[in-house]
């Protein structure tokens, strides 16, 4: 009998027994200078698309109505808004920070997963800065940590999880948060275990939200929430010791594809091997435009063709895009009714793209969607699906009316793995999302001060930087 | 074409397409006086309950600790903490006062889900009662109808959604905190189904955590994000259209036993059948004792025995306790190592039972347990399975030294459904645990305030006498 209990418990522990209290370890030790530096620079590329996407988006109706109600109930300004001249306590801010990162979709995206690593993570460490005096350094570290968290824990329940209807940005998100606040508090192995556990009582989002405000919440709370719960564990506050591999933890519970909760078996080895050595970051992207990722080659595509021959919408006949079924799939809708539609329109991405010679927070809005001039471009855009066509590569043929044609591929987009934005490009990509959001900030001070956040022995000196005068 | 659509919508639509919708219709519908005056009554007893818990667990550990974090960032003291001095926020004040009164699992339970109903939503109507004017006859029309929302939810993915790992009285909670929110905000049906939808976002609670404090946080939660939700809806936040029923909704992701969540195919009919008849609240019981319910007619039985013969520890040679194998598999613990763990022991509840002809509070602490003469009679004690017994019975057999033995028998504990606590016998659960827990109250005021609800223009009136001098 001791014998059988004995292999079991050896059984176990190869598949996987202690993965809360291994992850937590990890966190715990891992210094900054166990980080390579291109980690350490691609971490500061996601901050700077943060905080571009966060400028973008801190005017949104979300954020006016959530901060409208949260307010009324917010302790004491000790937090900053990025974007807003508000000041509320840092739960609230690290709410607020997630959803202006997240609400137009134009934040980063995780490859393998599709999670938008920032907005959950960097927000609750942004709060914890103003509480405590954070360095630079501590904060980049506590921030790839938390990523690696949330994008592996995203990786052990993909693609079930998300095909069954879990917002994964909110749902692993918690966790990403949790770990990195738990760092820069400076856990043991024992309460970052408690942190993962007081995070996965909060582990929530729908993908039934999505398109709506209420998708903001989950997003929002992960980083609030992933900040409370690490805040809760280091005074003691307890949590399960297993908290994502127990048999009704995170793991058995959310995954989907495993017949009984009580003899689950997921795949727990990828979750813990490597650390240290591959980091989830570096699968990270940034979307040069604020609309599905499918609809990049589109755009990209447009954009070439309209740079090589000029256009007059007058003449174009019609427009054809090409794409593998999943582009038809997701995007072939010929006459969307609001901006956020707009965001998952090929045809109002083509149509805008054309007019405009770009695709930005502007080309999204509501008023954008309904332009006549849009609107009857849009009509002469049709998708066509080709399944020899590779995911992520799109074609955009013009014929005008005159006969003549003209075609563009790209099999790349821009902002993909492949052809990733370039440090510049990032740069660019901020300048118009803070005009629009935020129009009074002097952004080179803050492009400056992200750039250079390992020379920063307070991390304040970054976050005021995004805040208007 | 247009044909096989219509029959697709109607075919939906009957298999319960406007859950979401029907559900809200029926909570901003329903007015104080649709509903019996018996349902008005066990509203009552529900809510005596819960005071009663909520002033016996508001010194708890997890109380302390959560409440010195939540400090830090609440607002203003607008909200009352039952059984405490301090004041905070409406949002920390539901957290906290729903932690309260289920901290100990000593709150109210509904039989067919085993969700504890009042713990989320009665802590969200007073927060509310305390920001705005709310007469004791709204109170309870709110309450009835969130637990009505709650308890039916929780039928709807019941037994699958507890068995994978969700702890229902969270994951369900905050539909019914929203619920019963939203109608004392008098929210339309539009924004009841966003006040859904924004709970939809926010459902969480893994029965993994139970045990551990943790669990309080989804609990908390509950009440406090279900208040959210609606006073986001109130300011025209917006959710989906079908939060709990869409293919990407609560329904199909939270309950288990559908192979794809493409194509799920929910029973929904029940949701919805017999609102307004039938009141779920009808099915909620009241536990003597704060452990596992399935110990209640093992404490029962020891209590009779006690009281029909003069029994010395001394002279006890063996306890033996006799259950339907449920009994033995769920508190089959005969050394207990805190009283969490004593909570679910059938060993340590015979052994206090028998020591101090009581099983309440003060009997599953870490000190009782740990307590020597109850850890040697405690010893024994053993527990015995027969199939043949019903659940929810017990026989409890003591035998003495001397080789007498007593037997007693008991079908339906007291606090079971068969055989409810009285109006008076609730009255007395009150008051050791507000001995307990805020020692300084003068209970009889509060009592009665509860039992005259109906009366009172202004729930304040109420909550205030809950709050020590």
């Amino acid at each position: 009998m001791g014998l059988q209990v004995d292999e079991r418990v050896k059984s176990n522990q190869q598949s996987g027994d202690k993965v809360s209290e291994h992850l937590a370890r990890f966190v715990a030790d891992t210094r900054a200078s166990d980080i390579p530096p291109h980690v350490r620079h691609e971490a500061k590329r996601a901050l700077l698309n943060f905080f571009a996407t966060a400028l973008g988006g801190c005017q949104d109706q979300a954020i006016r109505l959530g901060l409208g109600v949260l307010s009324q109930f917010a302790g004491a300004g000790a937090a900053s808004i990025i974007g807003r001249n508000e000041r509320v306590d840092g739960l609230t801010a690290a709410f607020i920070n997630a959803v202006s990162s997240n609400v137009f979709d134009f934040d980063d995206t995780h490859v393998p997963t599709v999670i938008h690593p920032t907005a959950p993570v960097a927000p609750a460490l942004l709060a914890l800065a103003e509480q405590r005096r954070v360095s630079g350094i501590e904060l980049l570290n506590a921030f790839i940590l938390g990523v690696e968290i949330e994008c592996r824990l995203g990786n052990a329940v993909s693609p079930g999880h998300y095909r069954r209807g879990w917002h994964i940005t909110a749902t692993c998100g918690v966790f990403g948060a949790a770990a990195a606040a738990g760092k820069l508090l400076a856990l043991d192995p024992l309460r970052m275990v408690w942190a993962f556990g007081n995070a996965s009582a909060q582990s929530s989002g729908l993908v039934e939200t999505l398109g709506s405000m209420a998708k903001s919440i989950g997003v929002g709370n992960a980083a609030r929430n992933g900040l409370l719960s690490a805040l809760l564990a280091e005074q003691g506050f307890a949590g399960p010791d297993r908290p994502l591999e127990g048999p009704r933890g995170f793991i058995p519970v959310m995954s989907d594809g495993h017949a009984s909760a009580r003899d689950p078996a997921p795949e727990l080895g990828p979750l813990t091997a490597g650390l240290g050595e591959s980091w989830e970051i570096m699968r990270n992207t940034y979307k040069p435009y604020p609309c599905g990722v499918v609809l990049n080659p589109v755009i990209d595509a447009v954009l070439e063709l309209r740079e090589r021959h000029p256009l007059q919408a007058d003449q174009i006949h019609s427009v054809t895009v090409t794409g593998h079924p999943l582009l038809g799939e997701r995007t072939n809708r010929p006459a969307p009714a609001s901006g956020r539609e707009g965001q998952v329109s090929a045809q109002h991405s083509a149509a805008v793209a054309l007019l405009c010679g770009a695709a930005g927070v502007a080309q999204y809005t509501d008023m954008a969607v309904s332009d006549p001039s849009t609107m009857a471009l849009r009509a002469k855009v049709r998708v066509e699906d080709d399944p020899a066509m590779a995911v992520g590569a799109a074609k955009v043929a013009v014929r005008l009316n005159d006969g003549t044609e003209f075609q563009s591929f790209i099999e790349h987009a821009r902002g993909s793995l492949s052809r990733p934005l370039t440090d510049a490009e990032l740069e660019q990509k901020l300048v118009p999302l803070a005009a629009y959001g935020c129009p009074k900030l002097n952004t080179a001070p803050l492009v400056d001060a992200i750039w250079s956040i390992e020379d920063t022995s307070d991390v304040h000196d970054v976050i005021r930087r995004a805040v208007p005068a």
